[in-house]
């Protein structure tokens, strides 16, 4: 079982409107509700993919009930545990012309020990640690450093997708794999060439770092060895998607322990069939197959 | 007891944001939300100010719970109808510069006849009946006058403040009392002229009719009368606060059987007193006593 953590869940409503208009009063045409944060949408994938997974979140107020009944309509695995904090609402306002606006409510969590505790009660019937997504308030700052601690005590390798400070906390712990953006990637290593930086990642932390570099594909790095992988064809649409697909791949990955190239040919696979699908935590499964016969994969370094 | 049907309740959210930027990720600042509908801002008025209520709407999905407990919070009677359909969202994007933008989720309900049998056996222990706010997809285009003759039914009168089809049904079985503002009286009239457009709809269906008409204060008409009221002060704000508290006033005038220009004077001066709260279902006390000696009432016809 592969155990998604999401520290940040969130229902994502997407409300669907002619045009945004500032200052105006706007009729909204559909409503459509997700669970939401990105570790769920790594569930999700992973789910769709028939792969074993659990979502290990804290909830709360009628929001955290609204997520919890439309996780258990994806017929994903959940564990909750209950937060005094209601869980977070996203807003994604989508136009007829294409232009999505979002909006954020802030995420805030008062259950932090208890998060800790259940994990390290779950991690020994999983595989692998997934930790994606931001962090709340109401956790300390060594939050993601702290569960990959749990998780090398446990002997699971743990997939990191966060950025700034907490993905800085996180690589302290030396993680199995890091999966960061092009922007992500050049903060965390104050080098702005992704080969370079992800070499360096990869060489001080002894983590392996995927970095997504959207219709570029991926350079990813280990100790040993640096690959350029690109898609088939190279598809734009849904960047959070994308990412979280990605995660999945490698996630899947790391717990059936594939050659990683290969891992890694099928998780730019995964993500670019992902892309087209306009909502987070599915892949287009035809496109998916095309994909996975299309990608390429460039060794830059040999084997030391 | 002042009975307020809610046709369409909603959640009211508001995000505080810094600017509406349309395509950009926001970051909300702040997140409120109050139990909406504009018979629920009725009834919370009239609950401040010390008066017997009951809000009777129907409900459903999570949504609808969070409604209950935000009512409940409130500390305001509430009975609730179930309905298959969830209770719609209200979002507000307030911005730093004042700027509000508004998105109303659709309003639909499944349990029309389940709130007809309630509403009937509410009715006797109800002194006014008050029918505020949009008709939601789900009931048949005779709802409120199906509503008001239940009230006549029972020797109640029935206070009514809506828009567009719904109004001139309503209007057809003669309420008590109809609260349109400029725009509703001349599409219910089809005159622009508030004056003898109130006139003309006070005389053919028998019916009270107060035209709110901004910070110009109010017209009203019943079949023997015309009044033309001003504010002592006029204030500018919240729009949909002010014509709720008005409904208010007038609603609890109808329950105490008081002289009806004073009733008016009090229900102009309630209203002015909640345009310059932020959020409507609320009045500004000490406003209130200002405004109660300075609304001027002008007769413009005298008695025949």
């Amino acid at each position: 079982m592969i155990l998604c953590v999401c520290l940040s869940p969130a229902l994502d409503i997407t409300y669907r409107i002619d045009r945004l208009l500032v200052g105006a009063t706007i009729r909204i045409e559909e409503v459509r509700t997700r669970p939401g944060g990105k570790a769920v949408n790594v569930a999700a994938v992973l789910h769709q993919l028939g792969e074993p997974v659990c979502v290990l979140a804290p909830v709360g107020g009628t929001v955290g009930d609204e997520f919890t009944g439309a996780l258990g309509e994806l017929g994903i695995r959940f564990d909750a545990v209950p937060s005094g904090r209601p869980t977070r609402r996203t807003v994604t306002l989508a136009e007829h012309d294409g232009t999505a606006t979002l909006l954020n409510e802030p995420a805030s969590i008062d259950c932090w020990d208890a998060l800790v505790a259940r994990i390290a009660t779950r991690l020994p019937e999983a595989e692998v640690l997934v930790l994606s997504g931001s962090v709340p308030a109401g956790v300390p700052s060594d939050a993601l450093s702290t569960l990959i601690a749990l998780a090398h005590d446990a002997g699971r390798p743990a997939v990191v997708d966060t950025s700034g400070p907490p993905l800085a906390d996180a690589v302290r712990a030396r993680p199995a794999l890091i999966k960061p953006n092009a922007d992500e990637l050049a903060e965390l290593a104050g080098d702005e060439d992704p080969v370079s930086a992800a070499r360096a990642i990869a060489r001080t932390q002894q983590t392996i770092v995927v970095a997504s570099l959207g219709a570029d594909g991926v350079v990813a790095a280990s100790t040993a060895q640096t690959w350029r992988l690109r898609p088939g064809r190279a598809l734009t649409g849904n960047p959070t998607g994308a990412g979280d697909a990605l995660v999945a791949g490698l996630a899947r990955g790391l717990r059936t322990g594939a050659d990683f190239a290969d891992v890694l040919r099928d998780a730019v696979a995964l993500s670019a069939a992902a892309v087209i699908v306009p909502y987070a935590g599915a892949v287009d499964d035809a496109e998916y197959a095309r994909q996975r016969a299309g990608v390429t994969v460039e060794t830059l370094d040999p084997v030391r």
